[in-house]
């Protein structure tokens, strides 16, 4: 049985309406030309906290009883899900305690704390995000918020999908960035059940294809936390619950290597001024390094986020 | 007599339908917040071409008869008019001649060259571009498309302002980079005669005020070229026929410095996952550094364009 469905994902677009931003689809002729095909791209940098994260959180969050939200949230996240949950937390009234690699981006953490979040801080390489996380949540009482292993954020994060099904209703292929696998559960969930035929295919990082290997395997594989500048695709495993959504309905998944995402990153902000962080670039840089074969077809691709920082930025490109 | 009225700009609107791109207007609850008032920023980035000059271009060629787009059109231009100009003549099937000076930014003379374009530059400092552009249209019959200075430029620009106005009917005030002032012409023609009551405020670099001293003086002033990052805003005199329209339309010019600049380019990235160069960053920079009394209201600003490339980008963030 899968754990969520169409309905699910319905649910999560009411709860969010008015308080998600309904983010632009963006075209560019010079991205069909260099891809071959008619590409869509579904821009979640310009939603709240700068990613699609917030969907999920919310989703989440709004659907606790108000006797939980009193004891507030707590989150472990590289960046994006942080900032998710201190956003949404805040609307709602509740407090949040984000659990936070200490080489996490800056212009993530200064967001997060921003937003009125409490930040503790782990080493993502010797210390277990999970354990801390749980630890904390046990202590406080707080209700753990997780970043994809869960339906309801499972099923807002597909709310992406729903969104841009609105707006170009027939699409031959979706292309989403994998790391823990929620935003392409949902999206795949909302994609498969409006448009049965559509090929749904995920993106990783060449050094983090836990996703990929856990497919072909048919079971979950852990690697080791991949070495990546995609610091949002540094998942080691597939969630649970996640990848029981995506071996039924995930077609197929392919990777990209940092250079590859470093290009894509510069071409969006050449060709399409758009700011891109290196997980958000993912999808597009699938598509320009032609790892999919999509030629004349009409594809979406979700650009999953923005958060990259100018100091980031120019670092990753002014080393080209 | 004014040399444009609003059933111009109109007039404009109704040959760019289906062509130019409608803008998206975004907003930030940050930028709400530093400014202390409600924007709405006009994105032009995401226009064809990369800037607002599309609007103009396509307006300008698009209304002249057929023997004479037979002979081709000629343009000189920093860069954004250049490529407008390329992209439109395309599209109406002319040739098309730009005059370039020889530092324009790496990324403009690329573009304009992909566009099918023929490139003819000139050194900023010590040659002429309009003497090269007359010198050029004389021998080869082309048709020259002047960057402001021509009604049909100016009443194509204004369109910008008319889209704005139809997704946000309601502004207090309005505010505009200025360089020869077509922008601002168009725009201020279309808001006032709207919203009779909006304020029109034009801002350029402290380096380049041509247009604030003409005002100043009731009369055209000419400067030096001036030295800013903003290489879209360095006319050294406002143009004959934009003048006419801004000594009546326009309430206030004011100035911004070229860190000034870097600073909003640097939010309008960090916070907004905007691509602007320097020219297009100047009315976010404008209302950021306090140099209008806008609290409480509701303010538009054009954001011009995002033709900075990521190299230039990087140069002048990375030095911050």
């Amino acid at each position: 049985m899968p754990v969520i469905e169409l309905e699910d994902v319905q649910a999560a677009a009411r709860r969010l309406r008015g308080v998600a931003d309904p983010t632009p689809v963006l075209t560019s002729r010079t991205l069909d030309g260099a891809v071959g095909a008619s590409v869509h791209v579904k821009a979640e940098c310009f939603q709240r906290g700068g990613a699609f994260k917030f969907r999920g959180a919310y989703n989440k969050i709004s659907s606790l009883p108000q006797e939980e939200l009193a004891h507030g949230v707590l989150a472990y996240s590289s960046g994006n899900h942080a900032q998710a949950v201190a956003i949404a937390a805040r609307l709602l009234g509740a407090s949040a305690t984000i659990v936070m690699p200490a080489d996490a981006p800056e212009a993530k953490v200064d967001a997060t704390r921003g937003y009125g979040a409490e930040i503790v801080t782990y080493d993502r390489w010797t210390e277990s995000r999970e354990e801390i996380g749980a630890r904390l949540a046990a202590e406080r009482g707080s209700v753990l918020v997780r970043p994809y292993d869960d339906p309801l954020v499972m099923a807002g994060q597909g709310t992406t999908a729903l969104e841009l099904l609105e707006d170009v209703p027939e699409l031959d292929v979706l292309v989403v960035p994998v790391s823990g696998g929620g935003l392409i559960a949902g999206c795949a969930t909302a994609a498969k059940a409006l448009l049965p035929g559509i090929r749904v295919v995920g993106v990783e990082p060449e050094a983090g294809d836990d996703t990929r290997r856990s497919l072909a395997a048919g079971e979950r594989v852990r690697i080791d936390v991949p070495r990546t500048i995609a610091d949002g695709l540094q998942a080691s495993e597939p969630g649970e619950l996640t990848f029981e959504v995506n071996r039924l309905r995930v077609d197929e998944i392919v990777t990209v290597g940092d250079s590859e995402i470093v290009d894509a990153m510069a071409f969006l902000f050449d060709r399409m001024k758009l700011v891109t962080e290196p997980s958000g670039a993912i999808g597009v840089a699938a598509l320009l390094a032609g790892r999919l074969d999509v030629r004349s077809e009409r594809v979406g691709v979700v650009l999953s986020g923005g958060n990259v920082g100018v100091a980031r930025f120019t670092e990753l490109l002014g080393a080209r």
